[in-house]
């Protein structure tokens, strides 16, 4: 018999927390290469989609029409039965999806992703920005510089296809300065909106032929151009190069750099124990004197003089430059705006991605660099209980 | 400084698991509507994509071509500024993406889904199904009905677009069969294969302009026509019908029904004292003697006389049926394959979009039927302590 049941309430959720929660403001640019006659033509032709209606990752390119009289649209069969995520992307003609969190544009970006060596035509960028003021004008910055690309600038340096997302953030962070982005009262609600942010654009972008995808903050601006094929190399399901930050050194009045995503970690018997203290909501922050987790972070295992394809085994991982195979996001992991282990963001998206039977990587030896800000008292006092 | 880091090792992922869950076979079928010079046809061109490059839920419809010549592509910008999700879809104009996994093909199911009422052009279909014989079968009775539908069928009755995607679920489920599908020590694997499946599915599929999600069991053959405007009508982050069986009483010798779906429930203290108890990766599964957790199942509110749209608030979801604001998987509400907080699949997914501050509702009153399958004797057994 069934049980008998108490009285059942409904509890409401307010109804503005899930308009606000839904005010997904989205536009999408779509560029298309005008057809050639050259061999890269032809090439890139083979990579399209069969038709108009295929998903973003595999534009649809429209090869001629015919004497001006459409015809009724046939019943197509996109065959794909040959996804490969191999270690050699290139001869394989793997499509790759880049995604990109942009809160502010620079220059540097993009210069560098345009000397990305892995055929542009297999590449689909992936962006999303704030519905603010600065997300505006970085929108701007960054659709003049897509327009010059695509439609003026040489075929081989145009991508397949560009989605740009702009969503409502929620908490905003009221500023993107140095200081404020670090405050660790601020981190957990920056973290989240960011894994929002993030989830967004991974669960909106993600197409059925998309092999790879390669996380790439806004702010890198130096990369080997071989550098998917370098990551993906390994072939390993999630691989993250070593982040560093050119600055000024006030000191020797030079250039120099220093160690920058504090992300990539091996896990501390110490980090677990703090763990076990706190309570369910809580997460754990790397890089805060007030909470030493001892891990070992990948920051700190650079050896210049060794080899750049040293690998190194994961348990966080940043998100400042991170190539993923595109079966362990379909499999169902992405980035927890929550606590998951008392881990948020990227660090919880390594967890869940092992949990899900997926072990990262990370290559202490492979540099890429991040923008050199010009305040940087504050990253000081960020990276200080490490020194 | 640095602390010193102890000898690193790689720990190497078998590569043939990798590239076993990177065999994502898929292939996808897209179906477009002639255009027609009806008043109908002119309200679905309205809705239809601005540009051809347009993700797979808003699809492109060519306007004419002019006169054989293809010009260069211009830049499009596809604003869609205003994805609402509101109480009111049809009204305004909402894409909704309708996800079954389908391991085999029912025709009610098919039946049932001409006969919703939302209008079809604002429909997206997606379906996954295994890489198998069972799953062979499937695809080709389900592409049998699409393409009479889409091709040949009354235009209203036409889907904005369809899209298909085949994939080896690992580990294989021997057999459908209920009873096999229900031992309890299948069940993890099953439901992990499941969460999988659906991610797949879900990630693949949602695009920029999805406002709501409808997960539809490919068994599920019975539904008042406007399920969709019925459940939409609440306004809720997730909504649950209740899911009946027909089935064939052997006592009354007449057609009889029976509850369904038994991961539609609201906790209870001895489910929280058994999962407290749990090892990290064990789960509560709902419906067995040898873990009667005392939840309150939605199965068995069931009051016939009362309104069809009282609602009451859910802890664990079933995916028989389920309308979910896209916004809810966009924040990163999935399917969990491992256990999360000691639940899996459609119950974790309840639970983690609470996580993200989303809560479930059902509709007890309001009822839909799965498929009546002849053996049934092993589904008295395991419903056999709730009695």
């Amino acid at each position: 018999m069934a049980r008998p049941l108490g009285p059942v309430r409904l509890k409401k959720t307010n109804p503005i927390t899930l308009i606000l929660g839904g005010a997904l403001c989205i536009f999408i640019l779509y560029f298309l290469i005008a057809p050639s006659g050259s061999d890269f033509s032809a090439a890139r032709k083979a990579t399209a989609a069969s038709h108009h209606l295929s998903p973003p990752t595999s534009p649809f390119r429209k090869s001629s029409s015919n004497g001006g009289k459409s015809k009724p649209p046939p019943v197509i069969r996109y065959n794909l039965n040959n996804v490969t995520v191999t270690h050699s992307p290139v001869e394989n003609r793997e499509n790759i999806l880049i995604l990109t969190p942009m809160a502010r544009f620079y220059q540097g970006y993009w210069d560098n992703l345009m000397k990305l060596s892995y055929p542009h035509e297999l590449i689909t960028l992936g962006f999303i920005l704030p519905k603010n003021k600065e997300g505006n004008a970085a929108t701007t910055e960054l659709q003049k510089q897509i327009t010059k690309t695509q439609k003026s600038g040489p075929e081989k340096d145009r991508f397949k296809s560009i989605i740009i997302l702009r969503q409502d953030f929620e908490p905003s962070i009221p500023s993107q300065d140095e200081a404020e982005r670090h405050k660790m009262q601020n981190q957990k609600a920056r973290r989240a909106a960011m894994a929002k942010a993030r989830n967004s654009l991974l669960f909106t972008t993600l197409g059925p032929s998309t092999s790879w995808v390669l996380w790439l903050d806004a702010d890198i601006v130096e990369t080997p151009p071989s550098l998917i094929q370098d990551l993906a190399l390994h072939d390993k399901p999630l691989t993250a190069p070593n982040c560093f930050q050119r600055f000024y050194n006030t000191d020797t009045k030079t250039m120099d750099e220093r160690p920058y995503d504090f992300n990539n970690w091996q896990d501390s018997p110490t980090a677990q124990q703090l763990a076990s203290k706190m309570g369910p909501d809580e997460i754990l922050l790397e890089g805060y004197k007030d909470m030493a987790t001892y891990r070992a972070l990948m920051a700190y295992m650079y050896k210049p003089e060794e080899d750049v394809h040293t690998e190194v085994p994961l348990d966080g991982v940043g998100g400042t430059a991170l190539l993923v195979k595109a079966d362990v996001h379909r499999d169902g992991a992405m980035f927890p705006a929550f606590s998951f282990y008392h881990l948020i963001e990227t660090e919880g998206f390594a967890k869940m991605a092992k949990r899900l039977g997926w072990q990262a990587i990370g290559l202490p030896n492979y540099k890429v660099c991040t923008h050199g800000m010009p305040r940087f008292v504050s990253l000081l006092s960020f990276v200080g209980w490490l020194r």
